[in-house]
């Protein structure tokens, strides 16, 4: 998988780890003012004054603001999703896997906060064509395909829509950039409690 | 409860009625495009051309843009209060009540969706005195309130967390928003399995 925007990271000469750190920093820096101010809200002079570099620099490593909101989001969509995959591939009944990845993934949505804020909030601001990278393996499918995994092994109620319960999964883990402050539960927590909810209104016994 | 901005609706003159209209009006399209574009990308000339108007018409009724979001999403916050609040009153187990709850608050969500979207999307870009105005009587508060309810008369499960299992079921029911497309599936529908997946999940017996 091929990302346009990866292609005009720094070349590999002698000065490449900075080049990283800065693209590294830059990433960071924008995806916090996004997260706090909103996307349309910040402009690229102020994520260049945070950073205390001319803006001119980022031209470097952008062609506008909407590849810096591109790349924040790719990262965090595709390591999220990397890890979800693997669940999918977990053995077990199609309820213990989807068990497992209810707490997985609200355990990564809040180690990740910032970006999967920025992820979950501003994905529309994207350009069509940015927005098509990241669709087609979306989580609600995943998580639909894991209830109708349950459904055929037996574990999953049969009366259960794997669409709308999947939806409904999906909506809880990731409304919880909407309230969650630092240190108010602990990831782990929000994910089995959910996850506690889930398996008994799924479960076929 | 007063606010502000209803104070600066016209007086009651002959040409009542159509200055309501226009306000009626310029809510709608307000609404509609901060749903579309996002607020902070919206501007007050764009709505302007939107419904043909010159911008300094605005200023009859509003002081600021914030002052079109505030009144957005006050008017459907209070409705959507009002209606969940009628559920609070009803009789019944709390399980029971809190079946209804999701059922109608969902239905609610979907009927009122360009609102709720700039409610649930654009909150947090309202002013903080905005903010305080609706704070304190919110939907989690009512959804744990009501497991609470639940756990007293012994219809829902002790162990339950009441407020993480509230915000499970708000994130479910507010993230509708994200992926509702009208037509996709009937309101009724979605509110009826969520509430079936949570009374099971949450179910003392």
């Amino acid at each position: 998988m091929a990302f346009p925007i990866n292609d005009r990271k720094p070349a590999r000469t002698p000065s490449r780890k900075t080049g990283d750190e800065r693209w590294e920093e830059l990433l960071d820096v924008s995806a916090r003012m996004f997260a706090q101010y909103g996307y349309a809200a910040t402009s690229l002079q102020q994520i260049a004054d945070e950073l205390g570099i001319l803006k001119g620099s980022f031209y470097y490593y952008i062609r506008s603001k909407s590849d810096l909101l591109f790349e924040v989001i790719r990262s965090v969509y595709w390591d999220g999703l990397e890890r979800f995959q693997a669940y999918s591939k977990e053995e077990g009944t199609g309820l213990e896997v989807l068990e497992r990845a209810i707490i997985g993934h609200a355990a990564f949505l809040v180690e990740h906060l910032t970006a999967t804020t920025v992820y979950l909030h501003e994905f529309e601001r994207l350009e069509p064509e940015q927005r098509e990278k990241l669709t087609g393996h979306d989580f609600r499918q995943l998580m639909s395909d894991l209830i109708r995994r349950g459904q055929d092994d037996g574990s999953v109620r049969a009366d259960v829509d794997p669409t709308l319960s999947a939806l409904a999964i999906v909506g809880s883990i990731n409304w919880i950039y909407r309230w969650y402050r630092s240190g108010s539960r602990a990831p782990e927590e929000i994910g089995r409690e959910f996850a506690r909810i889930y398996v008994r209104g799924l479960t076929a016994h």
